[in-house]
């Protein structure tokens, strides 16, 4: 009795105010007590890279996609009026001037209340995505440990 | 018993066409008997707008965001093929053609069945909309409120 | 007893990563033994359109769309870093490299698997397709179709 709740989120989209979405939903659920998980694809794993570059050996193939992708939660763009990065810093500047939370602040605190951050191993390898670029604690998983969560899911979200 | 179904729809874009999905799904849920809820949150606060300006003081940072946007729904573009407009009146064209309706008679229609309209406080902080500037009946919410309606949703959706 | 579990995909994006995303989930969900649909609306009915023209009569606003759009599963553009059809180039090139599916291989899995594929019958006509340049087997339907399906579903997204 009085089991928990689960809320379950793919972020597939790379984008900055996207990302925002995903981040203030799960953390808005783990502090309604839902077990939340997000999971990480595609142009989504952009998210969770460290915010500096970590040296690898990558064959040619995996530096395209890698090279050319932002490498860092806080350089995402906008998925409107991005404007080459004006949008999201002009966002920026708002969420500070709302006293709201930036991204990087709420993957932090999507870490301190225990949302489970998951990294597709698929997709990973298909961008050229190293383990060792992406921040931790994280958990690596494929579409089947996706499908056991959201099975189970109250809210499901593909962002 | 005979307990209604619950249908919410975050509406995070601010396309033409997406929005169009969400109203049709929402209109289509609420003829269904089912509770629906559309929020409205970033973008997809665009939607809402009042199709005339209305003066308000706001400051430089306030203006920047809200004076670049479309401010209302039939002046949206689409998510692919807009070609600065000519998509989206083409589209309109084939709607009005196959007696199919518009994206602001769609909002009509859902406010004639009782869907509830919803527009995300935090997000039209930081994009600088003012509640003056947005269509009534309409009401104002964070994230919990959506929490609180879609953890008991048979029907979740994010667009 | 033992009542199948069910997992419904709005596929309404046209781009080759998210249409990947869907039937990489839809296959996952056919695979765990879920009764899996994907309604194909809007740009999403690309993922379906034969990889040949097919002679038919068209009145000059049919033609605009369709004609315009990409005619097959495997000349859709990426969401993100497409460069005019390179993106794309790459990510088959890595999806190769990988032993992967590509796009049009993922939805003959689907097909094989049971996943039954929808064409939303409203868009086909807003859009200018006819059921002759779809891909069979198919089915074609609307909104309250989907409604249908998806108010018993444990998984709904849309992409």
């Amino acid at each position: 009795m009085g089991e928990r709740k689960k809320t379950t989120i793919i972020l597939f989209s790379g984008d900055y105010d996207k990302a925002m979405a995903a981040y203030i939903i799960g953390n808005g659920a783990a502090a309604y007590e839902h077990d939340v998980t997000i999971f990480h694809t595609f142009w989504g794993l952009n998210t969770l890279r460290k915010n500096h570059n970590v040296p690898l050996k990558k064959n040619m193939l995996e530096k395209m996609f890698a090279n050319m992708m932002p490498n860092q939660a806080d350089k995402l763009g906008l998925s409107k009026m991005n404007f080459g990065g004006l949008g999201r810093r002009l966002l920026k500047k708002v969420i500070k001037k709302h006293n709201a939370l930036e991204l990087p602040q709420l993957i932090e605190l999507a870490q301190q209340q225990g949302v489970q951050l998951v990294a597709c191993t698929m997709t990973m390898d298909l961008l050229g995505i190293k383990k060792e670029e992406l921040m931790e604690p994280l958990q690596f998983a494929g579409v089947s440990a996706y499908l056991g969560e959201a099975e189970e899911g109250n809210i499901n979200l593909f962002i």
